[in-house]
């Protein structure tokens, strides 16, 4: 038995307290990390006040893990002790469904995820299934790599799902831990970008992320003036928003993909998409190889999100900074 | 100047009556069909009884039109006289836009629709673009080959556009003129079809014209027995429906496609789409390209809607065998 010292909160919307828990010998084909950073995502704290009705207390948050193997599996080919690696919202599938099979692993009907029904990286050490144990290029910035294994990845994967071109011009709408990713992405990415925010105040960090535009989407004249324009939206609030209005700001066969997990169903006229060949989408986070392509591109391209480093220990602090919507853009903790 | 005898409507929901209009000397990108068969679409009834807004009266409805060339401007090359071409919802584009050069002159924001401003092929003659009238290729039958313009292009174009393979297994919510045209198109393409029907006096005839399952939408044991198996849904219903309970049915990656304009928004959970990277999207007609494309996989397989023919003069009879929910499956006028 391997004793873990973690974060836990043992309630819904409890503080996090020192934790303790053991994980058992480990077997073929698992893998323990040495947790040397962890981001906070918005899911950790939605996971914490139990808002979608599966956390089980006491539960350990984390899931944007970056750190250093320490044991692992005899079947466990494509690692080694001592590689640093990346785990994020997903610690395992089932590697034998077709989805998996077919290099959709995200998309596993019993995927594994990493702080449902089991402890996270809000720890000194986590376990995961060595297929999402994901191996860091050499390169890349190990204290600032943590949020793309969740928030990176889930604006990443539409990007390349929805066959985004470098000649497109498209819009981010919520410019938060995930907005701003998908800016920095979308910019390296070739494309002209619109930023949606109604924050004036964070208008000139959104530009200097790289966005060629910020358009105050509660002002229909900002949305008029780009009606017919944009190949594809990326919606990363979840909140109820005048989806038809950005529906018009599409071009012919554009595209709105929604990450963030509205909670009223979204109300999409079909006349507006029938006219223009127009979709509406969603996706969750990406696959095991695309995960590891992005990892590449961001090292190529020098994309990392803009971080505010927190203590381990001050993991509580940093909680409260996030929910006070102070996150500016993104929080990491150092072990 | 040409005189044209036609049948128009008069007033918003008048009957057809005789009518004769005067078109201008033909000008050199234009060419003029004698008109042999025109179908008979649902959205003719629609512009009858200005449901859309746009109708202007007298106004000819018809845009499943067949027939001959009779006259043609200088600058036309494709076509020559006596030539059987086939005309639909569009009788010009610009030509000159993105989406024209594009190869999706279907999307051109400046489309001339053939019965919207102008008249249509409930006539002995109706004039076109020569870029949207289609030249038949050999061996299509010729009685049956109008809907294929309006009613099969509307069908056909989703399949390509979502890239549904023949592995696929698809569903078709509403099996009128539209939908019996999707399950046969579907079952050509190899796929598993099933049929969303609640009318039980049709599930004998959807089954003969190639659909593998009927399933009654409006049975939610019907929907949870096939729930995540589609890969495909097309709805060619304009109703409101449970759209979450069919986006259940879909597949991981799947995709429900709109051609019916449903009139009030669609409720899409953003959740729904989310976990399985499903989509919902709409589209109008085709291209010219894949109009072509269509009517040799048409002769190819031998498709063709399932047509009751009426005489042109007998026009109200056949418009009222429609407005009563009769037709089995698209009426078609012979001149």
């Amino acid at each position: 038995m391997i004793k873990v010292n973690a974060y836990a909160a043992n309630e819904a919307g409890g503080t996090l307290e020192k934790f303790q828990y053991e994980l058992p010998k480990i077997d073929s084909e698992h893998v323990d990390i040495k947790v040397l950073y962890c981001g906070i995502c918005h899911s950790d704290l939605s996971m914490i006040n139990n808002e979608w009705g599966m956390s089980q207390f006491p539960l350990v948050p984390g899931h944007e893990i970056v750190g250093e193997v320490v044991a692992m599996g005899s079947e466990v080919k494509n690692l080694k002790i001592g590689d640093k690696v990346g785990m994020g919202w997903y610690s395992a599938s089932c590697m034998q469904c077709n989805q998996c099979l077919d290099g959709k692993q995200h998309l596993c009907g019993t995927a594994e995820s990493t702080i449902v029904g089991r402890h996270g990286g809000f720890a000194d050490r986590v376990r995961g299934h060595w297929s999402w144990v994901t191996p860091l290029p050499k390169g890349l910035d190990i204290a600032k790599a943590g949020p793309l294994f969740c928030g990176g990845i889930t604006v990443f994967n539409p990007i390349v799902l929805s066959g985004v071109q470098p000649t497109d011009k498209v819009g981010v709408i919520g410019i938060g831990g995930l907005g701003h990713m998908a800016i920095k992405f979308l910019k390296a990415w070739g494309c002209e970008v619109t930023a949606f925010s109604s924050n004036p105040n964070k208008k000139d960090s959104i530009l200097k992320m790289g966005a060629h535009h910020v358009v105050d989407s509660t002002n229909p004249e900002d949305l008029d003036s780009i009606a017919g324009t944009l190949d594809f939206i990326l919606n990363t609030t979840n909140v109820t928003l005048d989806w038809n209005s950005f529906l018009t700001t599409l071009a012919p066969q554009g595209k709105l993909h929604t990450v963030g997990a509205v909670l009223e169903p979204m109300a999409i006229p079909a006349f507006s998409m029938i006219m223009g060949e127009k979709s509406v989408g969603g996706s969750p986070l990406g696959s095991i190889a695309l995960t590891r392509k992005m990892l590449e591109f961001c090292v190529r391209h020098n994309i990392y999100p803009t971080v505010e480093e927190f203590k381990m220990d001050d993991v509580n602090k940093a909680m409260k900074h996030l929910e006070d919507g102070k996150a500016r853009f993104r929080i990491v903790l150092k072990a």
